[in-house]
């Protein structure tokens, strides 16, 4: 049975139940930081998962990715698979900006995380939902976030 | 036309041309290191390949993430499409290790990197070409490495 990593949870939002994965926010306010998890038991890296769910993955990534940058301009694209700390399969997807608080320099370790503002994360909500929602692409199960 | 970035170029040992993608060998003895450069012109983004070039991208990076586990035992792999220096898509597969130099960290801007004495290069090639030779879904084209 799939559960979310308990530090994944402490450190997030969730946002929606994509048809494999589920989608949480990073609660930063540093970047748009978007975390993609499988929904599959015991599973470490991006290989471990069957062809069909890599597929599936694919266009979950590319929904996300193309989020940031409608949504949220994204100058850069960050996506990356590490799990060096949490083991638990999770896939980045970082909105870089060459203003941003450590650019050129990777996210990880770089700056303590800020936690959102209630009504800029209403806002960032907001701006996920309608990009997700009109992505034809995916079949969305809204979760409570 | 497709052109290898000359910051990559500088960086890395060039190892084989898969059938969309350069690999590289990163030339850092701290971390088996590779790296994947699709032969696209200016693309910067996974989501700019096509359809047909991503999933050939995946069983690409599947062969490679293969070899790290098989070849040198990677106790976890970092996979990441940063681009925020090098803007040519490229993406690393790296095998990282409890007892590796910087671990749990990524790896970027962490250490300064240890070029490969003669011998050991040479070890490591070869471990790439067996691997590479046995993996069924590749049709490799050798480079000159």
């Amino acid at each position: 049975m799939f559960n979310l990593d308990s530090q994944l949870q402490k450190d997030t939002i969730a946002i929606a139940s994509l048809p494999l994965c589920e989608l949480l926010l990073m609660n930063d306010a540093n970047y748009p930081w978007l975390i993609l998890v499988p929904r599959r038991e015991d599973v470490r890296e991006l290989i471990e998962l069957s062809a069909e769910d890599q597929l599936q993955f694919m266009h979950e990534s590319n929904a996300v990715a193309r989020l940031l940058q409608t949504q949220f301009s994204a100058e850069k694209l960050n996506i990356a698979a590490l799990g060096n700390v949490v083991a638990q399969l999770h896939i980045h997807h970082i909105a870089r900006f060459k203003h941003d608080a450590v650019w050129p320099k990777p996210v990880w370790g770089a700056m303590p995380a800020v936690a959102y503002q209630e009504d800029k994360l209403a806002e960032v909500i907001e701006l996920i939902y309608s990009s997700l929602a009109m992505d034809s692409g995916l079949a969305v199960d809204w979760g409570e976030g």
